[in-house]
């Protein structure tokens, strides 16, 4: 039976505590990897306590790490997240962004040498719990995206977030990566034995192809847009905006600095976050209301497929949040078997079933 | 034989004047338009000059209209643009954007009850230009694309620009409609008898097609993204974000209002523009350094085929506009003969050729 959404969160939190993480951190970092998990997000929740723990063992991620504010202004903060998991470091910093847009209308946040920081939707949200705008983007760890017209990778998934306060609880919330699909979906088609959709993947020689075992054979993932005629040149121009954003401005390393991903020590992941007061420019109940009814207008549209209605960015997360929140979040039995590996080989109780 | 720049933006300017356009301010949109035709956006410049005059006439648009500054904070600013064209009030935005940054490290602006600006690429290199990362999102005045799953328009191109700079003369800039294609790279299939790639466009049912015809026949443009599974939700929430950042924020007339395009007098475009200072963070000079690396390593990406480069977001339209510098702007005959037609019965000079 799966784990309530409490005991998947303790058992996380238990975990990152064995790993060294001061506990007000843990219990912080666990938070957002159960948000992520809660909302369908399953590539950024439990499933990488493995990767976590490969990158703990081999020093390339320091648990005890505590971001440092480097540089401040009225309206910016740089933070330092000294070499740790990127959760802590990218929640105090776009905690300090709203603080500075309640006093000045606006706060950004860069933060540097930073580490994977999970699902960049739970961060935006911290803007809407506050009334606000808000944006955050990430660099990644792992280069897999060739660009437009190209045969080697250069980029990641390079994800972007965005969201607006609208109907109470249904705030607008767009969390994307800018690459065509996530490497789990092409993992999947493999798995399944189905050739992929044209424009998810492209060969070594960067060739379009449908055999989703080319990205095993040394091909990669294509950008928003899938190929040149489908535009693929805007999914990679967003991809490269976020890594001017997050690496660029933070001053952490660009991901296509040849050493990034040999040298020791930890990757030096950067990130960015903005947010906004709408009431800088109008009535902020009737921005809000403006935000609502045109989410529910674009709700109503007419579907292709009266089966498939039309949603908006946040609703599918919402809904699988709601569901999980009843019957508990699945996690499969051999990622699960390989954390509670992981949670005793760490010294972490462990409070899941299996 | 095509214009010379200058001669082109020259023309522009005249229309302008000619249409009641105070004379600093038809200089200032001329060279914007002129801009756009200089670096082969061919859809965002004379070629707006039919569809502008129409609206003049229609009372959809005041030539003789004066942004108006509506509200003030450090960092913020919120325009009325009056009615008028997009133009003066975008600019003029940005530039308050950019000299707020230069106090504060960043500048918003807002814009509201404004029409079409051309291409938001301008208005992010201004930003540059004051050694600025800048951004830009305006709504649109056409409702053509169907939401993923849709059978119904909802939103428009709903472009989005970021500039950062990088190399002098070299800024990455991106500068993109969150469709898949422009409607004119439909149009122009359909005129060569050619099929569209998949993804470009969908039936009055919102059914996948091929055939460029289905968009006069009641068919849709898609979201960037092109199918559900290439991941069109993508392009669609990025729209959408859009109208929340040009419209929500300003207070114009959302795109999903069914008022907006049917009552009387301009139909309330806003925009969004946002100006910020490198230096909060880091170094400037080492922060363009970093923008300049990372752009050249992408252009160095392997090829799939030697003949095609890969680019850098900026790079094709500033090789049109040096090639454009040398040989002058080309205009199709009928769009130049339409052209003229109108610059007479507004009383301008003519000094095109044709």
């Amino acid at each position: 039976m799966p784990a309530s959404y409490e005991t998947h969160r303790k058992q996380l939190e238990l975990i990152l505590e064995a790993w060294g993480m001061p506990k007000a951190t843990a219990a912080g970092t666990a938070e957002i990897m159960a948000w992520a998990d809660l909302h369908g997000i399953d590539t950024h929740g439990i499933s990488m306590v493995p990767p976590y723990d490969e990158r703990r063992l081999g020093n390339k991620l320091d648990l005890r790490a505590e971001p440092k504010i480097v540089k401040e202004t009225p309206v910016s903060v740089l933070v330092d997240g000294a070499g740790g998991l990127g959760h802590p470091a990218g929640r105090r910093a776009m905690e300090i962004a709203i603080e500075k847009a309640k006093k000045t209308g606006i706060g950004v946040a860069a933060v540097r040498n930073s580490g994977h920081f999970g699902a960049c939707g739970f961060y935006v949200l911290q803007a809407v719990d506050a009334g606000f705008i808000g944006m955050a983007t990430t660099s990644a760890s792992g280069i897999n995206m060739a660009p437009t017209n190209g045969a080697q990778a250069r980029l990641g998934t390079d994800p972007i977030a965005f969201a607006a306060p609208g109907k109470p609880g249904e705030p607008f919330l767009l969390d994307m990566a800018t690459t065509t699909v996530a490497a789990g979906k092409i993992r999947n088609k493999a798995n399944e034995g189905l050739q992929t959709p044209p424009g998810w993947l492209v060969t070594k020689d960067g060739l379009p192809s449908t055999d989703p075992h080319e990205v095993s054979k040394g091909g990669f993932m294509t950008p928003l847009g899938g190929t040149p005629e489908g535009s693929s040149h805007k999914g990679y121009g967003l991809g490269a905006m976020v890594n001017i954003l997050s690496s660029a401005l933070s001053g952490g390393a660009m991901v296509t600095d040849p050493t990034r991903n040999t040298r020791p020590g930890p990757i030096d992941i950067g990130h960015f976050f903005l947010a906004m007061d709408p009431g800088m420019f109008r009535d902020t109940a009737d921005f809000q209301a403006d935000v609502a009814s045109f989410c529910d207008t674009l709700r109503a549209t007419r579907p292709a497929d009266p089966a498939k209605p039309v949603q908006v960015a946040g609703d599918p997360e919402r809904r699988i949040a709601a569901a999980r929140m009843k019957t508990g979040i699945p996690v499969g039995p051999n990622l699960l078997a390989k954390v509670k590996e992981i949670a005793l080989a760490s010294g972490a109780d462990w409070i899941m079933e299996g």
